[in-house]
């Protein structure tokens, strides 16, 4: 299936010279999905991050700029998710190009929804665009997998994915991983809710251990089937049913003060079903249609601030939005 | 979605009194299927065992008699298979009615291709319809899950579940279990190989002891998700990619002497993918196609043979096998 991003691609090479410049927009993203840990992501509207390459003098990532994070994410392109993605295209390419990296956060760090992986996608689909577009949807998503591993100490790609193919995407790991898009029911929105507290990702995985009951993996395995059977036949039930999750969220629920009932009043709004979204705090919940969505979201700030005394952000999303596209080059 | 059982049942209650007899047949099923340990299963066409229940003297179980098995399946109706589902359904429905059972083995003991949950599932079908056919089929399907743990120590249904609705099914795991008939690609064809040797289930199943790394887990429902995604799409490539056991098969493997071998030579002579059908020893395989499957099952018993020395059934089965079916009443 051919993306927008690929299709943006196209378009600007057909040009006669490659651009000095490319803006690439990568969306956030939900991942785990409930039962989907490590494999299911799907990606938001209207919130991500920018990422701006420019041709420089010199050789590799001459310099990375950071706006919209309060000075806090790093800008050594070896410590930073869109600089160590970019070095991952150039590297890929055999270039040695002179590359100078802007990157514009619009996903508030530490909330779960994943902006190191949206940073590392446009860096990844940006620089690649200026040296000519060769790559492939892989080659891209383990160029981006690279700049996101720093962020989150770990090897997967369920916000990566989404973030550059848009929609719902399993990925099954392994080298090359997989990205397999499944279909979901026309009437599927996302509620989100963003409370203003933080989780470190690398903290949030260190407390799951490396081992789990069988128990929770026959569990685990049979909810991560049955969701995409459910959302290939659009069987509410099924989906409502398979999303939670036996691995993951009963650990990590304890670092989200007020989780619990921020995901009973979701349910109790309407929705399908509700959980984590990646190491949390933010909390998603699958309803049908955007009217349900709203009071859904409403509900679930509600909740955080009555729970835990935080505000929220809200937002809702249709399932099938826009993975990374490019923006501008000249 | 209506089964054949359900159909003939139906045809049978028009009738203006119960039946003196009923006989039913439910095939043989393939459980696990790569990466679905204790969730997926699929019914096999042309082998399963027949379970007749007559009405007789007295109060509960009266008799019970076993053919086809050498002697060796308990008469004991609190040991057999078939008994304990005869005897779920007449707890279920409150029943005080006599009746003798007679068990008609057409599946090899010790097969790995679900005999007990066969006996179990046509019992259950069987005693249901003798007293009025009440039970749908969630309700059948835990009365066939009582005699199926007796034979196998677990308390899952993945081969109870396709053997009762026949074709590829999923199943959740809970109180009650889901049932889910996940549709397959129409050249879906499955080759099976049955060496003549026995694996315990009991020990099959202690062997895997009660923990799993959470790496292989992941694997696990990537690949179960991805073996879904693959059926209701149609996808080859990904078929082949999920079928693939991350937990029991690399324990189970060595209590099967030849496996890696047939597997291998199941995949030379152009499975798309092969492994244990349940806890072995038999092998299974997905082939497009009868005349591959054909190929397919031939190699895997010349590999039998080879390396382990003994002698191999062969059979070859479409994708869309019958589930449990009333044959006679009278």
């Amino acid at each position: 299936m051919a993306t927008r991003r690929t299709l943006a691609g196209a378009d600007m090479l057909s040009r006669d010279s490659l651009p000095r410049m490319v803006g690439v927009f990568a969306p956030a993203s939900i991942s785990n999905l409930g039962c989907g840990f490590d494999i299911f992501g799907m990606a938001l509207e209207g919130i991500g991050d920018q990422v701006l390459v420019r041709a420089a003098e010199g050789t590799g990532i001459v310099a990375v700029s950071v706006s919209g994070d309060g000075g806090r994410v790093p800008t050594d392109p070896a410590r930073n998710a869109a600089g160590l993605a970019v070095q991952g295209v150039l590297d890929r390419l055999g270039s040695e190009a002179g590359v100078a990296i802007e990157v514009r956060k619009g996903i508030p760090l530490a909330s779960g929804l994943g902006g190191s992986a949206a940073s590392a996608v446009a860096g990844a689909v940006a620089a690649d665009a200026l040296l000519g577009g060769e790559l492939d949807r892989t080659a891209l998503l383990e160029c981006a997998m690279i700049g996101e591993a720093k962020g989150s100490g770990a090897d997967h790609a369920d916000n990566a994915a989404p973030s550059l193919l848009g929609g719902f995407v399993l990925v099954l790991p392994g080298r090359p991983p997989r990205m397999v898009e499944v279909p979901t029911p026309e009437d599927l929105v996302v509620a989100v809710a963003h409370p203003h507290m933080e989780v470190e990702t690398k903290r949030a995985r260190t407390i799951l251990g490396d081992t789990i009951t069988l128990e929770a993996g026959v569990q685990q395995w049979g909810n991560a089937a049955g969701m995409v059977a459910g959302m290939f036949s659009g069987d509410w039930g099924l989906i409502g049913r398979c999303l939670c999750d036996a691995v993951a969220e009963p650990v990590r629920a304890r670092l989200v003060p007020g989780f619990e009932a921020v995901r009973a009043s979701a349910l109790e709004a309407g929705a399908i079903g509700a959980g984590l979204s990646g190491s949390g705090p933010s909390v998603f919940a699958f309803c049908r249609g955007r009217h349900a969505a709203q009071t859904v979201a409403a509900a679930m700030g509600g909740a955080f601030q009555v729970e835990a005394g935080v505000r929220s952000d809200i937002m809702i999303s249709g399932a099938n939005a826009f993975g990374a596209r490019i923006l501008e080059n000249e």
